[in-house]
């Protein structure tokens, strides 16, 4: 039987991603005014510090002011049953058997903006980013086109949720203009390297999931309890340039190839709304250590995952890619046991981004990389053009969501846009 | 001719890091007390929030409160010029032939603290973290015990500043105490590998600059400008676990081999106190690209530096190494002009390290994998022992100081320790 997601008695959409069921948590800025905490709902955003300050918390003992930040970091660390709380409380307010603020109408003009009115900011402040290697598709497809076609995986693969320490100085939110960086490459057929544009740019598809516990040095977080010091995900886009990667990633890892841009979606989907979309993950096939045994059974989480591309010639987006986040081989819980098993502080606001999620088929492959197969395979778009990268003026959209027969309103991300510019 | 430093009203020892040719910054707590900014003359530490209430900045027009805050974040915010008109205000005031501040002795109770009444804080807030890969000697002798004995260097190397992002989260003030990190390895004789204690503790001598200005997405700082974005450096230990390090490197480099502690020396020395021991970097054998083209006449810093040991049986430090800032190969202005290159933000107080800097004689190599050749010549120290890693209760200690035959007093670092504590 259909599960029916109470109505709001503010209109919403068929298709919206933000019914009463979602209630994401984000940072904006209504017009003329400085950044707040905000969720949305339908084609509105909410102005949780307004809220606050009318005293429609006044129950849940929150420290006074905690939305009135250009972050949300302040409300995340008071960790997940006060934020639950919060969330519950809205959903009550929002919820058409509630009068209280239905009839509050005075208040509305301040209280509730229309999402094209207002301006969307980075939501958490980034302590630390780390980005994974998580989808095996992915990584067999990178270690086919670069390595070794007969054993693409490397030999600690499979034992460890590959990861790296990424630069949160250059995470942006959806909609900033991606600039083409500069770098060094050398190409195979040239004897030294140069200096220009990068002739390589591309995108990942991945998801990323955001802390709201601390931790002390030289403590770690069990993989049981490490879904407690997570608050939610948004949608990321790794921007990489292929050309700088390759030249500079050995032996330490990718630099530069991926510092000069990431960009996130506005909104972040809390676990709690996420909770009945869990789905298995992958079975390990090769046994992993005990700190990283986990139940299989919800590991994952069941979110459709889409990338668009528009080109300056086409009038529309075009679908490049489709895949799920439920192929995810490590599941977030034994990323973040692993981030911390050696002792490593965790903070609120880090972020954790999946990696390229691909799926096994050609047409779900989450990068240009692989979709054009290392440019041996130009991609066909609808428009008539084709690409193996990224060209000036490209926009690149990735959206997300997620949906169960049994259950009458998705959950959804939006997306998280990115055009690229020309440097001057 | 000797260059003699102005005397301060303070007792300075004949062999102090401190004299009035240094005045470093830094974060500490006066005793019973909250933490803020200070500079350290002598043996004493002067509180710099006291010193601009009582008045004696007020020609500077700096920011109220600017030094009441737990980091120099938004004391290095405002540059390199006004840092610089600051350090030479506090010179006036510590001089001899200055009386304000020393008859002003009622003060000196609240604004003087001995070194050893004061706790030290971790002098900045970290944005980013990157660690170089820098010194030429470190490289090679990493790669003939790892890859290659006839090449050791990798291809990019005489062209890029190799570096990778590390983890800010984990960056610690001197003597907090370092927890043996736990991890997977997999030891070349072993099919699987396994979870435990790291085996081999290391340690890693290096310096790190800080950076005193922000950029936006997009754009760069070039060669000749970047050291007005640097305000200084402190000492840095890059403790590693070379077990965990070596077995999850490969694709994307470093990760829990090195989240697990980094130490910093708490007062950061500024480029300004430094000026005087300006050295040239190496001749750069292979032509760099134009963004990196520099006068290696004055590109280098001439600091000595020492790593000691103190092993739980001897009574003191035993110094196992001696080496020399001016060893780098890629000056600190190359490495800021590359890390920019791309667009990637910098931000004030990101922290950007060097890399183990080795001399080319076997005692001046530092970190003991160099030390000890991979342990295959395990370290004979005066008290007896030997060692090939770090064993639980050994102290490690970096100094580092400049000095010259033509000036009376070093400017210097103090020092950066940690002891490996056994986790529970």
């Amino acid at each position: 039987m259909k599960e029916v997601v109470p109505p709001s008695w503010l209109t919403i959409e068929r298709d919206s991603h933000f019914a009463l069921n979602n209630l994401p948590f984000g940072v904006f800025s209504p017009p003329q005014s400085t950044p707040r905490c905000g969720t949305r709902i339908g084609q509105h955003v909410l102005d949780l510090h307004s809220l606050q300050e009318a005293g429609y918390f006044s129950k849940l003992a929150l420290p006074k002011a905690v939305f009135s930040h250009a972050s949300l970091n302040a409300f995340f660390a008071l960790g997940r049953p006060k934020i639950h709380a919060v969330r519950e409380r809205l959903i009550a307010l929002l919820s058409v058997q509630n009068e209280s603020l239905r009839t509050d109408t005075s208040f509305h003009a301040r209280l509730l903006h229309k999402v094209d009115q207002v301006c969307m900011h980075i939501p958490v402040e980034v302590g630390d980013y780390t980005d994974f290697y998580s989808s095996e598709s992915h990584a067999r497809n990178v270690g086919s086109m670069f390595r070794d076609k007969a054993n693409p995986l490397l030999p600690n693969w499979k034992h460890i949720p590959v990861g790296y320490h990424g630069r949160a100085s250059s995470i942006i939110v959806s909609g900033q203009p991606i600039h083409r960086p500069m770098g060094q490459y050398k190409p195979p057929s040239d004897d030294k390297p140069s200096f220009g544009l990068s002739r390589q740019l591309d995108f990942e598809l991945e998801i990323a999931f955001i802390t709201c516990q601390q931790t002390n040095i030289g403590t770690s977080i069990s993989v049981d309890r490490a879904e407690e010091a997570i608050v939610g995900l948004v949608l990321f886009n790794d921007w990489s340039a292929r050309d700088i990667q390759s030249w500079e990633y050995v032996p330490l890892g990718p630099f530069l190839g991926k510092s000069f841009a990431s960009s996130v979606s506005p909104w972040v989907v809390t676990l709690d709304a996420l909770a009945p979309f869990r789905t298995s993950a992958p079975t390990q096939d090769v046994a992993v250590l005990p700190y990283l045994h986990q139940d299989r059974g919800r590991a994952n989480l069941d979110i459709s995952l889409e990338a668009h591309i528009k080109t300056p010639r086409a009038a529309d987006y075009m679908r490049i890619c489709r895949t799920n986040a439920r192929h995810l081989y490590w599941s977030m819980a034994q990323q973040l046991a692993h981030q911390s098993v050696n002792g490593c502080p965790i903070r609120v606001g880090d972020m954790y981004a999946s990696g390229t999620i691909s799926g096994t088929e050609p047409g779900s492959y989450g990068s240009m990389l692989e979709l054009a197969w290392r440019a041996t395979r130009p991609l066909k778009l609808p428009s008539g053009e084709t690409r193996s990268f990224l060209e000036d003026g490209d926009c690149l959209k990735i959206t997300g969501y997620a949906e169960s027969a049994s259950i009458d309103h998705k959950v959804g991300f939006g997306d998280v846009v990115g055009c690229v510019q020309a440097n001057a």
